[in-house]
Formats: C-alpha cells, structure tokens, sequence
C-alpha cells in the first residue's frame, strides 16, 4: 500500500516519513517550492528523501504567496521575530491557508497513485499557533476529501489523512524519531534561511527545547 | 468589499465575474498557469481581467500535475476525445483535486487581501460530470474554511464561498452573460489549445448546445 507524504525536510515531516515507512508503506514524499525564505529546508527534503530511498520525490513548484504575501516566512520586508513562543496570537511567520494548499496537492497526488493514505506531521501541542496545524481542520479536511476527488467521490474508495504526530510534544517527537532511526541529522527547522540553524526563531527554539527535554543531542549545527 | 474570483478565461468564470461585480464588489481575479494544455485560455484570462479594469489579476504558476500526469488536459501522451457528453463516467479530462487546490489558493489570497467573498463558476447542470464542481463539495469546503485560516478560525472573520451559476444550464448562463453585457467574446472554453475553437471536444459542445438554446450567437471563431 502507498502513501504521500508531506515532506518539508523538518524534524516532524522526517519523523512522519519514518512513521509511514515503519508501518511498510511504500512512501511517496511530496515537497513544495513555494520561495520561502528557508528554502534551504528543500535540500534537506531532498536528502531526507534519498535516505529512505524512495522511488520518487515530488516537488512541486508554485509562485504562492509570493505575490500575495502576508508572511514574513515567504516576504522579505517583514523580519522573522526572535522565539517567543509563549505569546498567544498567530505569528507573522504564518502562511495563508499553507497546509490547505499542501493538502489538496497531496491529496491530488494521492489519487493519481492509487494510494490510500496521506500522512501530514502536523501537532497541536508545540504548534506555534498556526490554525491549519489543529485537529478540527485536519477533521473537516477529511470530511471534504472524501467529496473532493473521482476516487473517493465515484470510486468509493478512501484517502485518509493520517496525522501520527498529532497528540506528541517536541519532546515525545524527538523520542520518537530516535526510536524509529529517522535521519534527524538532515532535517533542518530554522525559519531563517542561513547554513547554520539561528537557535533563536521560534522554531529553532522549539526544536531545542523538545532535544533538551528528551535528553538527546541535536545532530545539526547551530550558529 | 472585495470579491476573489476564480477567473479561468472561459464562458463561466466570465460570467461569474460579471456577476460579482454587478454587485457592486471589487473584484480581484485568480487564474492558474499550471501548464494545462489549453493554456492559450490564460490568455483569455487576462483579457476579461482587463476588460473589467481590475486593480490586479494574480497568475499563480504551478507545476501540478505535469509530474503526476493522470489527466488529458496535462498530459500530451493523453488524447483528448471528441465530446459525448451523455456518457455517465468521469471524462478523462478531470484534473484530480482541480477545484480544490484552486479554492485553496483563493481563500488564501482572500485572506491576505481582506476579502469577504470568493467567487467560482462550478455549476451542477452541465458539469461534465467533474465531482469537484457539485454543491456537496462547494459546502464541504465552505465548513473547511472557517477552520483554515487566521481569518476564519482566530478573527472569526467569514470568508463565504459563492456560486452563483451552481443551478443554471449552459443555456442559463449565455442568457445571463449577455444580460450583464460580459465579454463573451474574449472568453475560451476548447480543451483543445488552437488558436480557433475545435468545435467537437465536451466542453465546446456544452458550450455550443448553450448558445443555441439561447438564441445567442457565439461570438468567438470555430475551426
């Protein structure tokens, strides 16, 4: 059986892959060029998805936002905050409607392979604020997917979209990805889009908690 | 008040837009070069969104679908077959999840703009038996997208999907058209991409068959 997977090149996509691999689904990984700022995170895609040897990483390249703008992850005149991850209110790194653009991508992807799952790392614990990042949209996303295509709106079959992240803190991802040997040495999660990772963006700081909390080193190199 | 419109360059989308501006909104225009074999109709596009003097008409580029492959609209091995549109199956020409990364695009768009609307013109009579231009899925999106964005699920803003041709035949929506004094002329409805319509694929004869009941003439060139 297959299965897309979004893949970002991050630590909860990568442990999302290893999750789906795991479970022996063949993997199909789905990447976006979107002109992030961090598009440095597509290289780390591209090299986790050579880890897991797949057959074939899709990436699709769109202009989105880049003219509509409205995020400081896709816009270069509005500055990436220093972490603070505790404010209340959707950061300015938040990209319109992002997980809902991917989703549909995946799930397009996911007819024309025939595969019956796609997997997505989001989670609502360590989430940043994002919206598109909570069960609720995960849910009415499903509920639309099963109207959306010839697969499942004709053919009666089922695309589920599976998030097995979903309950798990940074720290509980971290343990997990250890567990499961997932490449954490070539994800990246820093939103700036330099060689090293900053240590200060929210989600380098996320990413840093979540290590220390679970008592394991960070493989990659910080500023 | 703003109003995103789903401008593809042919009859419907053209219509629609006249529809939303007849309204008395400003319109702002999103069409998808995503290497569709007709892209001749983004041409098409951009002459209806000048002829309606919009203040911007975003192009989103995107290469959906050129690497899945799956439909005869983006993929030149596929043949695009002569119309027989009273067969009960899918054509060939569906674009897996199509209308659901379009809507996804625009409701990030109408989030980015402030937009309380986003116009699209599925209608449910003479559809072609696409599942994604049906009411069920219209309805599953609109319960989706009060939970996609920062807009919807955190200001509590409503971003309403409208479909104002859902229950009009062909022949009801020439009528309407020619009522609002939109530009027929400049629209494009072929699957095939010549420069004259061929005449003989689904959508044209949908689009001829509405003409004809309507007692309207067709004012673009047929092969």
């Amino acid at each position: 059986m297959k299965a897309v997977v979004l893949l970002s090149g991050g630590l909860d996509s990568t442990v999302c892959m290893a999750v789906a691999q795991k479970k022996g689904l063949e993997v199909y990984p789905i990447s976006f060029n979107y002109h992030q700022r961090h598009s440095i995170e597509l290289e780390s895609a591209k090299k986790v998805a050579a880890y897991f040897k797949v057959k074939k990483h899709l990436i699709i390249d769109t202009n989105m936002n880049r003219n509509p703008g409205g995020s400081a992850l896709t816009d270069s005149h509005i500055d990436v905050p220093a972490g603070d991850v505790e404010r209340p209110d959707i950061p300015v790194t938040y990209v319109p409607a992002r997980n809902l653009i991917f989703l549909s991508y995946a799930l397009g992807y996911a007819e024309v392979l025939g595969a019956e799952y796609v997997y997505i790392g989001v989670n609502a614990v360590d989430y940043s604020g994002y919206p598109d990042c909570r069960p609720e949209f995960i849910q009415k996303f499903q509920d639309l997917a099963n109207y959306a295509t010839k697969a499942t709106a004709a053919e009666h079959k089922q695309i589920k979209v599976l998030t097995p992240l979903q309950d798990l803190s940074k720290k509980d991802i971290v343990l997990l990805g250890n567990d499961l040997q997932a490449p954490l040495h070539l994800t990246r999660s820093c939103y700036n889009g330099g060689e090293k990772a900053c240590g200060t963006c929210d989600s380098c700081k996320l990413r840093l908690k979540g290590f220390a909390e679970a008592g394991v080193k960070d493989p990659i190199a910080y500023l």
